[in-house]
This record gives structure tokens, sequence and C-alpha cells, in this order.
């Protein structure tokens, strides 16, 4: 649990970033961004929730009237609520947004913002600010135990897909051990269902060569590369680790391209380290692998910050400018995609260190660990009694 | 299953309505609007999808690399794939979106559109145009077939609550039924899980007076009333179902609080019918709970459009310029909210008919059969074990 007296931090620190912008307010509406100030949870719907950050003054929490109660538990003293979205004139969440508003001469705004909000905002004219963004890309003592602690439910959950795994299982089979996973939280944590997802899913080959295609629930894991991934959010904070893995003993090309990808992922997780240019890594990873010849079956960036987010700054990808710092947290997961064949991808989730990096998860990586024959008939037959309750032939 | 010349004629309309609003190109990026148009279901994370609609020109499909194999589903001819986010430079998003907008003078965006992206596009001066949206909230035959689909789930849901509660019964026990329906849907639909969510829950009294804040998994339902509500999305279509409960014969004052939340509610769904302003069924309700002396226990409006969405337009809410079409579909459900007694609401799915409204949940509403007094010591033992495994005392 992180304490209030943190979050408070964070938003004092907020609040000096605000002043060096020379902003007067910066205006923070996402979920992420309010949880990450406020450690408070909620579902916003259609209704915009708000937190104004100012220089030197309190902040100010704008909530629907709904929600008020319970989003008192931010520890803000200034929560003020609207009526409903619409709702009638003068009691609108913009006409309590404005009021708070008076005499701003310059408001920031995160990058995401609705549209329709900052057409509302037209009259301060708002800029986009990535100041939140950026303050989130470095983690404290607290995120990384949480993240860390994450880490280790990834790996628990690596653990529960492969045990679950077998030539014949099928994608439900796997899928139902995102429960045993969850249920642990439940046990050990103090679980916030809100903040919290689990998703532990496996692709069978060729399909897994489309990272973000969807198999159907009673596709069968078969020959070639199987995809595994335990893709996390506990309390918060996110983690992730995936597999590469077999049913069969890997022909030679499945070994050969096994291999390169762990030779481009060695390569990607080498360079990291404090004042390393993420899209160096990138580039690196990416001529690696074009000079195996794989440049057309390369789909994705070599990784992706971690935190509140499962996917947030910085990005290791050409193009991005974001510098890795000490307490960053990534993911190194370059992916090779071979339509005929299948995908060849592992990730793991990385804690940049003072002089390099700590890996968070750490499932075993290697082909013979991942090369899994066992015939598990007890899993067949509870296999077989889920696939009947589900009607799955 | 929405056959694939149903999204066509859906592109056909939009396109129309882009040329009546004399506008060139209208960008749809939000998730729900890009399935609406095209039925294909995926997960964005940071990286946008677009869809270009263009009057007699065929619309051109923008996304990641990632995703065109199993986006080129949508049956679109034009799929147009971009590097990664962020990319090289000239691989980007922005760059193949700003190459298909060559010579265009007006282009309308969703509202929702985030900030970051409307900035890519100040060249061409886009402007907020909820045209999609509007298109959305009156229902074809499939998607009254599809929401009534749902809508018999979110009844069965409602049953498989009741039948796990009792006096005593954790909120852990009653969220676990959730699976119990999904099962079923798996079972019976040819189920999509990225378009498809389940959720059965209970709030336990006086917390029911908070409908948005959430409950422990270990809260326990006691005296005073319990709100139960079952909300689901089936394939793509949700649907809502919500009832006030008690486990002890109520007192006479959570009677005359449930009569009177029931003749709010009765007097909502009287004046459902085309034509019907939406506002004004709000102020109407709002106006009799006050007389009988709810003023300060109103927490929210009266319903919501529910389609793709859970909560979508047209809203029933003062404030909003609304009004009722055939074949809309929205939930009634008004509130009363007292702190130190509980939450009293019911909520149910209507569609709007020719010449007034059809409930599309049908699920009991009346106190006697929400009054459930058994002691259901199966339930008991299973709950217990539940517990047992889950950490929970």
């Amino acid at each position: 649990m992180i304490q209030a007296s943190v979050y408070g931090k964070r938003r004092d620190r907020l609040a000096k970033a605000v002043e060096l912008s020379d902003m007067d307010v910066y205006l923070v509406g996402s979920r992420e961004g309010i949880y990450y100030l406020t450690g408070a949870s909620y579902v916003p719907e259609e209704r915009p929730f708000f937190i104004l950050i100012r220089p030197e003054k309190t902040p100010v929490l704008i909530v629907p009237k709904l929600e008020k109660a319970h989003m008192e538990k931010s520890g803000l003293g200034s929560v003020r609520a609207y009526t409903e979205f619409p709702a009638p004139e003068g009691e609108a969440w913009a006409d309590v947004l404005i009021s708070c508003l008076d005499g701003v001469r310059k408001l920031g705004v995160e990058p995401d913002i609705p549209g329709h909000i900052m057409d509302q905002l037209s009259e301060v004219s708002p800029v986009l600010s990535p100041i939140l963004e950026e303050m989130r890309q470095v983690k404290t003592a607290e995120e990384i135990k949480l993240i860390s602690r994450t880490a280790a439910y990834a790996d628990t959950g690596m653990k529960e897909i492969l045990k679950a795994s077998y030539a014949g299982a099928t994608v439900v089979e796997i899928f139902s051990r995102s429960r045993a996973v969850q249920a642990r939280v439940i046990r050990e944590t103090d679980y916030d269902p809100m903040e919290s997802s689990f998703l532990m899913a496996s692709w069978p080959a060729p399909f897994s060569a489309q990272p973000h295609g969807i198999p159907g629930v009673d596709d069968r894991m078969g020959k070639g590369p199987l995809v595994a991934i335990s893709y996390l959010r506990v309390n918060g904070y996110a983690a992730e680790v995936e597999r590469t893995y077999f049913h069969h003993p890997p022909t030679g090309e499945e070994q050969d391209i096994f291999n390169d990808m762990m030779k481009a992922r060695a390569l990607g997780v080498s360079m990291i380290g404090p004042g390393v240019p993420c899209h160096e890594i990138d580039q690196a990873v990416h001529d690696y692998l074009s000079s195996r010849g794989y440049g057309k079956y390369l789909l994705h960036r070599t990784g992706h910050g971690i935190g509140l987010g499962n996917h947030e700054a910085p990005f290791v990808a050409r193009g991005s400018r974001d510098i890795l710092e000490e307490n960053m947290v990534i993911s190194i997961e370059p992916g090779i995609y071979i339509p005929e064949i299948g995908g060849f991808r592992h990730s793991d989730t990385y804690q940049v260190t003072g002089n390099g990096y700590k890996a968070l998860t750490r499932y075993p990586d290697d082909l013979e660990s991942l090369t899994i024959t066992a015939k598990k008939p007890l899993r067949r037959i509870i296999g077989k009694l889920m696939c009947k309750s589900l009607g799955i032939k």
C-alpha cells in the first residue's frame, strides 16, 4: 500500500513542475493521472473527473455528485461536485471547472484530453503538456516495490499457463488460469478490483504470428511456436512476462528463429542503462534482426514503459525521444512473426538501475525449459470437462 | 451475428451524413465507432486506429502494422498500416493519416478525439461533430435483437445473484456468479471476449447509498436495502438490470422509500415514447422525488442510452437535448441514496417503440419477490469454502 503522504508529495512535485513550466494551473483528467496523484480508484464512465494542480495553492478535485462521498477518500481538502452529465445550465462540469479558472493566464492540459473538453476551455487557450506523463516515467521506491510484486505474480501466472498447457489444450483452458492468479492476489494483498486485471493466455501457431489477433476460445495448442502471455495489473501497478514455447521438439528452423529472437533480446537487454536513448535500443535490435533476414517479419517496437499503465512512456522505439533514467521500468520484447510458422517473442519487465538493469520477471527463458512434451492426463480430463461444460467440441 | 453487408450500409449512411454536413471527410478514431462501422474488435492500447469516411469514395482504415493481418477482417478494401508508436519520421500514424487528407477542405472528427491527435491535424482545422454518436442512437432491427439477447442474459445474471445472496454472504461470493453467466454465453453464442464483459455484483447497506463506491470483497450482505447489479456486454451489445432487495423483512421506513422509488420509476417509464424530450422525463422524476422530500438524496440522472456502450446518448437527464425516437434503447433508474440507510434503485433496459416502450429486461420488481429470507445452507457452505480459499475470515 502506498501511504497517503506519498500522494501529497507527488502533487507537490507536479505543482513544482507546473511552476517551472510557467503555467498557472495544470488540469489532470485521465483516470491514471488522478489515481497517481490521489490513490483514489473509480470508474468514470462518460462523466469527467478533474484535478487542478496549482503552484502554492491546494489542489481542487472536481467530480460528479454521484462520486463525491467515495472520492473524499482521496484526502484532498477541496472536492467540488457537479450535477451529472449532461446537466441543467450552471450546474454542469464545465460550469464548475470554469469557475475554478478565474484569472488563469496559462492552463496546461494532458495530451490525451478529449476534444469536447478542450472545446469548453477554449477561452483560456489550454496548452498540451506532458509534464505528468514525464514525471510518471521515473518510479519511486514504493512504486518499484509494487511493480516487483506484480512481476512475481506474472511469473506465477506464466508457471500456471505452462502447467495447464499441453498439445491439444484449448485457448479457454489456459485463459481460465487467470482466476487462480487472481485468487492468490485476493488472498495475499489488499485487493483493489478496480485497479487490477489478470490476463493469462496462449496463442497457438501459426496464429501466434498475429500478436494482436484474438484466437477463438476453442482453438487448440498444436505444433509450432506457441506464445504465452502473463499480463497483470495488481492494485494499480502492472508487469508482464511472455514466453515462446513448444509442445513438440522444435524443428531445426524453429530453433534457429528462436535463437535469433534470443540474441536480439539479449542485445536489447544489454543496452539498458541510465542515459541511453530508447530509440538506439530499438534501432540496434531492428538492425540485428534485419541483418538476419527478418526485416519483413517485424511488427512492433522493442519495448515500452510499464507502471500504472501496461503500456506507457518511455517507449523503446525508433522515433522515440525518451532517454532511460534510473528507476524507469520497461519491457524488452523483440518479436519475429512469420505467417506460415508463427510468432517468436519473449517479454520481461526490467528496472533501469544506476549502472544497468535488474530483471523483475525471471521465468526461465531457455528452449529446453520451454519444450514441454509431458502428456498431462489429469489436465486433459479437466480440460475435457471444462470444454464440455462450455459446449466446446 | 451481424452480417458484413450491414456494416457496409452503416458506412454508407454515415457517408451520407458527412455529405449533408458539408464535410469532405469524417474521421472515426474511437474503438466503439470503428467496431460499429466494421465489426472488427481489437485492443488499441496507445496506438491510434482510424477510419476515414468520405462521401462517394471508399473508406480508408489506418491501423498499426501489428494489427494489419487481423484488421483485414473488417472487409474494407483499403487498409493502410503505419509503423508503431512512436515511429521513425515519415512512417508514423500522423504521416499516413495526413497523406490521406490531401485537398480536404472540411474535416469532421468525433467529440472525444484526444488533444494530441487534434494537434497533429491543426493544418486542416478539424471540426468536432457528433454525427456518428447521433446515428448510433437509433438502433437497427439487428441491434435490437442483440440487445434483447443481452437483456435476457442480464435477467439470468440477476437470478444468479439473488440465488447466491443470503444474510452474511460476502461481496466476492456474489461477484463470482459473473462466471456462470459468462460460461453460458460462451456455450450459447459466437463468443467475442474482446467485446464482452460481465459484472454481477451486490452492494450491502448502508454502503449501497454510494452507487459508485466499491465495497470490499469481504463486506457482507446484512440488514437494509441491498442493491444488485447485472451489467453485461455480450458480443458488442450491452444491457442492464438492477434490483433493490432485502434479506430481512424491510422496516416500515424502508418500505416507504422503496415504494417512492417505485413510483418515480413508474412515472419515468410511463413517459417513454417517440418525440419525448429526455430532459422532461428526468425533470418529472426529479420533481416527484423532491416533492416527497428526497431532494438531497438524489445523486444521478434518471437514465441513459444503451447500445455498444453501457452508457451512451440519449441521456435521460435535465440539460440533455436528446429527444426519444423509435428504436432508441434506454435505462430508467431513478435512485434514492440515504447515507445512514442505503440505496434504493431498480434499473431496466427499455426499447422505445412506435407508441411507447417495451421492457427488454423483465426480472420481477416487487417487494415481495425481492425479500429473500431463505437460509440457503448449501450456499453458506460453498461461500465458506470460497472465502477460506481466498483467505477471507
